[in-house]
């Protein structure tokens, strides 16, 4: 996506790892997406009584990816413990709403795929915790 | 992205033409992450005073597009009205914030980048709109 | 509120009355955060499978409010086109959710309130829009 | 304001104690608009070059503030540890804000007035956690 080129051409990088930097914001786009659409797909089921938690912690955990995003793209002046706690709270959003979907994955296709792109979300959230440091 | 194969599976799709949602999403997930790269590259360039209607009108289209593609994204129930006007309101977010970004084009080169990532949004936004009729 | 006092300091205003600016703010605060908690104790009601649409057009109300609470309070060389298209998107998203709302006012005092909330969010947002112009 | 009223009516509340829940939405309110607004002055301020950590933080702070507002207002079927991560993060981004915010105070009354809000979010976001425990 065009968002890495333009975050290489920085004129001042704060000196996070940008790799993991972007590996945490690509799989974020895609976790937030996910889960808004999960939520939604999971909100006309026809058993969606049973949905109920994963609507719930599928609309937080788009809410937190999107904020992390946010953050984790500024590469002015970052404030370093601030990224480390909103990239847990990111994480922590990413394993409660895949362990809802991974309740319904075996008759939900589509919460099979969101538990897998929040996990990767999660791992990249870690992964970049542990470059900050 | 996973959130593709998620909108393939809704149970109740809303008869809006798939394809032109999934490429509305996608544009604005790289439109949005390259707009808020762009303002704060702009943030850090030394020519800075000559970038204040950049850092400005990328944070709005960053915004615009945040909301829109959360709309889009969601098949169930849909009110075409609210559709059409907030991908109206992104068209129009992109528009301006290209039209910044080109007067800068030629010195940064993320300008240069983050004009045609609105360009392509602009587009998929007015395809949407076409396919909603 | 702050924001208020924050929003008469600014040293170069847009020249839009800020009356209007201020009201449409704050009621889309006020807009967003009742959607939310509409949106989510309708999720909680015994009668949720009646509440789907309820559910789903308060996330977007609550969406639109957000992005176009920002760009309104933006002051620095705004682009009026695009407020003027964001602000009747919000307008648009909360005639939505008023009318569905409205339908379960009788049963759901949460939706009672919430529609009026909405129906005011959408006054402030046609008095701004008359200001702009 | 009405999203008060709203999640009284909540038919299934977490048990978190609604005071505090409240209470963090409110300034949450507050101060993600009066970060979009100090932001927004401070672009426009003569003095901007001194302005671009304050730009930077607060637009994070904006960014938190509304992502955990979302998450708190939610009482259907919460994540506590979720809640716990995403508030400390919003606290964190609380403290940075006001910390730059007062570097300025004395030459911008915007700025005092910014870290005044984000100081009394910090301080609810740590009876929140407190609450829940």
């Amino acid at each position: 996506m065009t968002f890495q080129e333009i975050m290489e051409l920085h004129p001042r990088p704060s000196g996070v790892d940008r790799d993991s930097l972007i590996r945490c914001i690509e799989t974020c786009l895609d976790c937030s997406a996910s889960c808004t659409a999960c939520a939604d797909a999971s909100l006309s089921e026809p058993d969606f009584a049973e949905m109920i938690r994963v609507i719930r912690l599928c609309a937080d955990c788009a809410d937190a990816c999107d904020a992390t995003r946010r953050v984790v793209t500024r590469q002015t002046a970052p404030n370093l413990d601030l990224m480390r706690t909103i990239v847990q709270a990111c994480a922590t959003a990413c394993v409660a709403s895949a362990a809802e979907c991974d309740l319904h994955a075996a008759h939900h296709e589509h919460c099979r795929l969101c538990a897998e792109v929040c996990r990767r979300c999660k791992q990249a959230c870690d992964d970049l915790l542990a470059a900050i440091g």
